[in-house]
This record gives structure tokens, C-alpha cells and sequence, in this order.
């Protein structure tokens, strides 16, 4: 199935899933109150709520159906409860790090690590994203994301399945500019990364990707395109931590709760400072970001210049 | 005011604020439901809210009223938004730095800089704080918080002030050498600090530490013991950046809500990694460990053992 949440002409905001390609459901409407109005809510009591949501939406009701052309999807999971980003594709930070002339760092093949980012600046398909004031060197990273559907700790990468809600596209928008100057003091990123993230269209079941599965990751081609020119191109199935070491490592003697979202980092070619100046400028106001990933859509954004004053 | 959260002996979570040393009052229960049952609800309409409290505080009501000897206190703001850690004592950067042969940075003295923590590991006063697996240089850290009680963005130092609600004491525990390992790969710290971080055991309002306001900071000793041994003690007024420019920064770009926390970063001396080995030991399971800063009372934790097994 295929989790969003849209608002409604009325204004009222509403998670449910796709019908099928034109129509979603508001599942709270549909189910008479059964199925809660928001994805939180939902992932909180996911097992259940999952075998009720594949009964209604197996069932003829046509209550609580909506055109696409109707309503306005958001980010499927708006209030994620955290957002850890991880740096799981190998390609991505050697290349980064040669571009930096740095060599490899050997512990990065031990142990998979993360920051937190900001959990409270998540953004939608379609949605405009500010560039932050200062910042020159503004960057998209080409990422897939896994939400956590079920409470837990000391997670073992053989039981981190069952804790796994679904996947979707995520940009972690990257301001490098001011990344560059607090990473020099030993912390973060944060003012590089926490204006904004955006994840969708949709959160995918992870049972609609199992049959993808090989190695660590899943056979899913990842592309990112600005204005319509392919720029970036790799593969899900690259990656050197599998999702589950991720969750083995995140919640190793720390409680994981549904609605936390692990980003998997940038895939290789994944984004302007990995190919270089040469291959294309910073992005600008104006521009169009498509970030896609096979079975979970097109995650569309446009950067916008900021109006506010400091 | 100081506003506390506590369990009352039926199991029930309240939150509220002290009457007098030995009282503290359920504010919902006081004020027949109009003002509300947690901290983060009292903050979403804080001016407001704080009208009522003082009102029902100075009324001669009995009801809602119980002894802090039949009640546990809490972490005050048990479930924040979120939590960013800064990095603005000098001494702390400066002699960190130099216990590994480095140089002060020189972008620490142009921008404040944090990072993100893990927001859904707070503990409170008296909580027992588990000794991660795997961790050997078990790390307490002397800091100030102050919360988050107005929305806001791009807000300047100037206008700081009127977006804080109150300060209280922070620890943030850290995992020296899971979060040396971690940081080599040039992200976070994340694994080093997700474990825990404890707070309380209130949040004093701002207007009561008006009064000692000096320089960037007030004019607070802070102190912390191990076992009874005192082994740091610093004074806020010594702080590089205030909580002004600590939020200007956070909120450049950046909508900051109710309910987040912004920690100072620890004060010189407040670490046993700055403090050195030789005059104490990393922690180990059944140390007690006490913060105490004037004004905003004394937060105790001792240390076990896990008992998980990975």
C-alpha cells in the first residue's frame, strides 16, 4: 500500500492511502472513525491498523475517496517523531572526501554512523523550498528513507524487518556553504541541513519491495534531475549498510518509536557536491528538483528566494 | 515560577509548579481543567497560560496541592520537541582541545554552533541512567538549558528574550569513546549522546533569574559532584554566547516551536574529559552524579549497568 497526506479543498488535513493511481482514500472518513485522521496515530498502533486499512481498501466503499486532481498532497508523514540521516553509500563519501583531497576513513566500514537533523522542518512534494539566507552553495542529496512502524531497542539486524513501516524518496536539502564552516568546529551538520528535508509522495509498505530485495538493499533505480537534466543516477541496491544494520545501530541501548525516520544518506552521483562545479552550478530560485525512485514515485520541489530579513 | 511534571502516587502524569519548598501543585487539577495536564500544552499558549498560573498560585486553594514527599518528580519537560545542544563556553572548547594537542578553532568565534540531539532520551531528577554497551568512558556534562515558550523564526538577539519560557539544569551523558569513533567519521555526535541526557528538577521561569543577568550570561555557580566530590565548578557568566544568540542562530531560516530545548554546551570544567583522568575516573555503574546550579536546584542521576543484552 501507499500511505500520503493531503489536505482537502474544506482545509481539513488528512492521512489515508492511493486507491490507485488517480485516487486516494482519507482513511479516517472511510473507516467511519475506525482508522485514525493522521499517520502518527496510525504507525502507533500499526499492525492492527494496517489489517484494517487493507480490509477497506479491499472493500467496494467509495466514502472517503478523492481525485488526485482534488486534493493537495503533503508530506506523507508531516510531524515525523526524529529524523536520523545516515551515510550508508559508500560512493558518495569517497567521492566527496577525493573532491576534498581527503583519503577514506577506515572506520567508516565498522560502524554506520548518523546525526539528527531538524524532524520539525519536514517538507512535501511540490512544496517550495527557501534558500537560507547567506547560503551560495545550495545542494539537493538523493536519499531513501525508512519509517519505523513499531517500538523498540537493541534492535538485532535479523529482527529489524518487523520494526520497519515503509520507504520513501527523502532530499536532504544541504546548504553547503554553511555547512562547510560548522563542520570545521567539530559538530553537526545542523544550520547546513535543518531549513528543510522533504520526503514522498508516498510511504510504500515495505511488503511491495521485497520482491526487489538483493544484497544489503533493494533493486530500485534512484535519478535526480534540475530542470529537467539528469544529473544524478545510482542504485538502491549499492548500499553498504543494509537498513537494518542502520536500526541495529540506532537503537543499540536506545528506544526506537513508530514514526522516526532513518535516511539511508546521499546515493552515489547523489548530489551537486559530489559531481563537481563543472557538471552543474549550485542550484538557484527558479530551479526544479526531481528526485525519483522506481515504486516510490517523483519527490518534485522548487527553490524559492527567501523574503525574510535577519 | 519553577514548573515541574510529576507522578502522583495513582500513576497519573501531571504537570504543574511549585507552591513552596515543600508543595507542588497539579495545575489542572487546581484549576478545574482550565489550565492543562503537561508542560508542552501550557507552552503551545504560554502568556496566556502563565496569567492563569500565577492567578491560581496566589489564590489560597488547597485543591491540586500535594506534598513532594508523595510525589516523584519527573524530567520537568518530559517529552520535548526537540533538543539542540550548543557549544558556547570557551574553557570547555578550549581545554577539550588541548587535552588532544589541538588548536582553538577560529570559526568558534564567529558562529555559536550545535548540534542535533536525540529528543526522546530525556530523563529526570533521581532517574537511574543506563551505562551504554560497550562504553567505557562513561562522561556527565554541566550545562544550562533554557526552553522554547513562543513560536518564532528568524528572531534576533534583541527579541530573543521574549521566545524563552524558563532555564533549568542539563546533562548531557556522553559516550567518550563511541563518540570519539563516531566523530573520526566526521558526523554528529550521535551514538556518543542518544543514550541520555537528564533535566530538571524544574524549569524556573526567566523573570526570576532577571536579577543576575551579566555579560552574555547570570551570574549562577554552577557545580558538579561525584560520590559528594566536588570536581567542577564554573559560573554561567562565563559563557561566549548567549542564549540571544544561540536562538538567533537556531532560528535563522528556521521556525523554533514551544517546548524545544537549547542547551549551553558545558562549562569549563564540567566534564571529567576536561578535567583529565587523573583526577577522576570515567564513570562506572553506581556513581552518583549531582549538577547543582544556584537558582535552578540540584539534579541527581546515579549509573547502572545494562542489563540488555545485544
Amino acid at each position: 500500500m501507499k500511505f500520503v497526506t493531503f489536505e482537502k479543498n474544506d482545509g481539513k488535513i488528512r492521512a489515508g492511502f492511493l486507491l490507485d493511481q488517480e485516487h486516494a482514500v482519507d482513511m479516517f472518513e472511510m473507516s467511519d472513525g475506525e482508522l485514525p485522521d493522521n499517520l502518527i496515530d496510525f504507525l502507533d498502533n500499526c499492525e492492527e491498523n494496517l489489517k484494517k486499512a487493507a480490509f477497506f481498501s479491499s472493500t467496494n466503499k467509495q466514502q472517503g475517496v478523492y481525485s488526485l486532481k482534488e486534493i493537495r498532497l503533503l508530506a506523507p508523514l508531516p510531524l515525523p517523531r526524529s529524523f536520523r540521516d545516515f551515510y550508508a553509500f559508500e560512493a558518495h563519501v569517497k567521492t566527496a572526501r577525493e573532491n576534498r583531497g581527503l583519503e577514506m576513513i577506515p572506520e567508516w566500514y565498522e560502524i554506520p554512523v548518523y546525526y539528527f537533523s531538524n524532524h520539525l522542518a519536514i517538507k512535501g512534494p511540490g512544496e517550495e523550498i527557501i534558500k537560507p539566507l547567506g547560503c551560495n552553495w545550495l545542494d539537493y542529496e538523493l536519499e531513501i528513507a525508512c519509517i519505523i512502524g513499531k517500538e523498540g531497542r537493541n534492535i538485532r539486524v535479523a529482527d529489524a524487518d518487523e520494526y520497519i513501516f515503509g520507504y520513501c524518496i527523502l532530499n536532504d536539502w544541504s546548504a553547503r556553504d554553511l555547512q562547510r564552516k560548522e563542520m570545521k568546529i567539530g559538530l553537526g551538520p545542523a544550520k547546513g541541513k535543518d531549513f528543510a528535508t522533504s520526503i514522498g509522495p508516498w510511504i510504500v509498505t515495505k511488503d511491495e519491495l521485497e520482491p526487489l530485495k538483493t544484497g544489503k538493499g533493494f533493486d530500485l533505480s534512484m535519478k535526480a534531475r534540475v530542470n529537467g537534466e539528469l544529473l544524478s543516477a545510482g542504485n538502491m541496491k549499492e548500499i553498504f549498510y543494509s537498513f537494518g544494520e542502520m536500526i541495529e545501530r540506532a537503537s543499540a541501548g536506545v528506544t526506537l518509536y513508530p514514526g522516526e525516520i532513518i535516511g539511508s544518506g546521499t546515493v552515489g552521483t547523489g548530489c551537486i557536491l559530489e559531481l563537481g562545479q563543472d557538471v552543474h552550478r549550485w542550484l538557484l530560485p527558479g530551479d526544479i528538483v526531481e528526485l525519483e525512485i522506481d515504486c516510490l514515485g517523483v519527490l518534485q520541489n522548487s527553490i524559492i528566494e527567501g523574503t525574510e530579513v535577519k
